[in-house]
């Protein structure tokens, strides 16, 4: 239970610091990304524009790059904002939306592994295998790849890249490259709404954001939106659906405290 | 009861297939019509870089163009995707937003129309009249066009463009050129959201993307919208509006079942 | 209690004429600020593209000019469109989201200030007194400088300007340079909402679409929200959060009349 500890005071540590997270996301769920980090009780911050991209870096804790929507005038801003946060030694978080789906999209995101060398990558199993190299099906930005050797794929690419993994699905898998956390924590009505992978990012960004630990704070930032996940679950009657579900998401996260995270993450050292 | 016997089984077949949804659509709304394909049961996708969209499209089961925030890079976008399902024989689905309002969005849609040759157009009166070509007064995205000879006009336009018109208001229109069905459905706090018929058009997109009769599916795609509204409007209490019954118009997609549908369709052949 | 029945009065404007109010505004909060337009009984209508931004406006009552995520294409049409409004005698309400975090947003917000001359503007202190040329310090869109001193503030800058100055926070200022109102409506939790504040500039836009007195219309607006919130707060039992309070608000200003407004409105007359 050491980890369920250390989340826990990772979420002190947010509370207390209430980072400033820059986002260059995608325009489907940034309205539930920007509603997440408050309620969790961060900051959020969402500006694309190449001109002022670095000098909003500058003042984030945490910078996160998502995919989602991606065109040619965003992937340049993210690779811009991406190395400015390198240089200041903001931690760097990407999710690869839908990677694999098309060419742009895995070309994009390997070149801002290859340029920004993000500090923590997490997708879903089809996301993350498309970028190991492995052969995978994709449809769209859904993973439809089985979640076998999920701990394998992730200790190899983190120590490949340097970075952390972390695998969302069923179980979620995460990786320095050494040490292996599993979660199971969540609810299959997550898959059910738009943005929840986008929203978990976000959550990582916070942690990352006010904690130096970055492996504990990605456990953190999954485990948190799992648990949310269950809790909206387990307040709805059986006429609601995702409508309510999403609504109690945010609901969920603001009233989390250090000791609900430390006591329902079912966190493992694998 | 014909008709909703199909639209019944139309819903079925949405649950079994899970289309997956390309949408080139509007900044505005665009959340919702990724929650509204979720809550259905099938998959959405959301693209629009140009060097994107037509491999996207090509795993796609449908494609939704959505005209209501348009740019100079999307409608290129716009027309490429387009052409691209067409030549793949992708059902394609265009919501002209606004059309009247400004010279740029009637162009567009006209070119779109053109070119493209979407199999369902989708609006209200005043949209669909400005692209008849008929005289009308516009008020922003809003229509103020009296419906009626809603049924002549959805006749002849459906003709003259070989596609299916769907015009929808107090009472929905869905022609082909030879059957024509009208729709009871809905609730009049449905225009108090934004989005409704952005969505609507997103589940005749689904509908179409999962059923190669496209008349039936269009109809069962507004029928199931109509249905959720009044869903939704039932659930609320004296103090709740529009916040309440969005959120309550996901919960009753989600729960919306080939039963409730075939029962609770208004739907008529005139 | 003069005012309280001059903004009564100007909600039943508001829904007797129901003004289309064009935006300009962010990807982040657009789905919110068109939904509280919508609750409020007016029309909203959002597009950016430098060919049909003044097409629009002259169809609109108000525009709505909102920085949060400008980028080089929308600037452009921000000053199109809020020179178009200014030679149709449309009122312009400026949001210049997050000011002073970054040389483009200050720079841009100063361009438009002295080029388009809105007849509102609406920011947090920190906002306002970066625009002011004061020293302040800025943590992202949010703002953390005193609300000392906003009497002076806002009136020198009407009286220099020539418009009116609305600081929101804690108690929220209103000056047109020679009469100042404060507002002590609203509640802490509106400020964990994203978007609260794009959404009172969009109301303001509404009154002032509506009503030719831009002082009265202008309290109205920022005292509608802040009793939405209040509202929203007082419905929440103790498990929910930021997730209902958001969909409470709507239902709020859903239900808000001319005379809960009148009674519920703390303002003012310093």
């Amino acid at each position: 239970m050491e980890i369920n500890k250390k989340v826990s005071e990772n979420l002190i540590a947010v509370k207390k610091k209430s980072p400033l997270i820059h986002h260059l996301t995608n325009y489907v769920t940034v309205n539930d990304c920007a509603n997440i980090v408050l309620a969790i009780g961060a900051s959020p911050v969402m500006a694309d524009d190449i001109k002022e991209v670095e000098e909003m870096v500058g003042i984030a804790s945490a910078l996160v790059i998502n995919i989602g929507t991606l065109n040619e005038r965003t992937i340049e801003s993210m690779l811009l904002a991406g190395k400015k946060a390198k240089n200041l030694g903001i931690p760097v978080i990407l999710d690869p939306v839908g990677v694999g789906a098309t060419g742009l999209r895995t070309r994009t995101a390997e070149k801002i592994i290859k340029e920004v060398k993000p500090d923590i990558l997490r997708g879903n199993m089809s996301e993350i295998k498309v970028l190991s190299g492995l052969n995978v099906a994709i449809k769209g930005v859904d993973s439809v790849a089985d979640a076998e050797n999920g701990i394998e794929i992730a200790k190899k690419l983190a120590k490949e890249w340097g970075c952390i993994i972390a695998i969302t699905g069923k179980v979620d898998i995460v990786s320095d490259g050494d040490t292996v956390y599993s979660i199971e924590n969540g609810h299959r009505m997550l898959s059910d709404v738009t943005g929840t992978g986008c929203m978990t990012t976000s959550l990582v960004g916070v942690y990352c954001g006010a904690n130096s630990d970055y492996l504990t704070a990605t456990v953190a930032g999954i485990a948190s939106m799992g648990l949310a996940g269950e809790m909206a679950y387990q307040s709805l009657s059986p006429v609601e659906g995702i409508g309510t579900f999403r609504a109690r998401l945010f609901d969920a996260i603001y009233n989390l405290t250090p000791e609900s995270l430390a006591s329902g993450g079912q966190i493992f050292c694998e």
